[in-house]
């Protein structure tokens, strides 16, 4: 199962090492991972996806817990959370295609950010299934590249 | 100066662990720093944002360069490069606030993401600047949370 947990740490050299360094230990792998600070410079959030066993995850998560610089872990898998990442995506658009590409970016509500007489690059947010989607679409136009930030997630707010 | 730095790497445990190792083993803190796989699900694309004096980036590049798992490296600091991110902010929006908060995401072409009866949480891309920008804005209502995914890059393409 994917799990997506959300690391609190503080913003020094080293934090980030120890967090992956536990995952690697253990032959882990982190499909995504994504850190930047928070609205406190000294805080910074590390966002990562890793897929295993439950039992396993569990106790990374604990582990987690007892790092030097580690604030708060939060595991998003069962709750409630928002969760999207972004994508750029650099495709062939020459020609007739370039009408098509167009479509499909409008229709995933995509934003184009760079043109060249070849190429588009598109920006597309959503969930892991909607990256996919657009991607399996725009595969027959020849995709150039794709560089993507990984999921980021966030507590839905309720009453 | 701020150097953005794109990796590729094999994708299996232990490369990502190595690469931020690098530059923690030189006391380098590592401001963002985003992992997710590529169109070759074997390879996985690091994006890291650094700041530090240009000799010694350019040392870690070198050193990048020779890492077991790494196949290629990339400096977009000095060259033209897309360099975009993504944010999720979840500010209070509630009787008067909530159609000025609208306006704001509005203006700057965010997207709300989700919306509870106190709070929007509202989905912006662009430059680290803009999300500055708009995070200035938000202040005023109360911001709850934000979390970044931090910057990725792409070259852009010439003919």
């Amino acid at each position: 199962m994917k799990h997506t947990i959300s690391v609190l740490v503080e913003n020094v050299p080293g934090a980030l090492s120890r967090v992956t360094g536990l995952f690697s230990g253990r032959g882990f792998n982190i499909e995504s991972l994504c850190v930047a600070e928070t609205l406190d410079s000294n805080v910074s959030r590390i966002t990562l996806v890793t897929s295993g066993n439950d039992q396993i995850v569990e106790q990374i998560i604990k582990q987690l817990n007892k790092l030097i610089n580690v604030i708060k872990v939060l595991d998003f898998s069962s709750g409630e959370a928002v969760q999207r990442e972004m994508a750029l995506i650099k495709v062939r658009a020459d020609g007739e295609s370039r009408a098509e590409v167009l479509r499909i970016a409008d229709i995933f509500r995509a934003k184009v950010v760079d043109v060249s007489p070849d190429y588009y690059t598109i920006e597309i947010t959503g969930d892991f299934n909607k990256i996919h989607a657009i991607l399996d679409l725009l595969r027959h136009f020849q995709v150039k590249e794709v560089v993507r930030t990984g999921t980021v997630a966030m507590a839905r707010s309720r009453k």
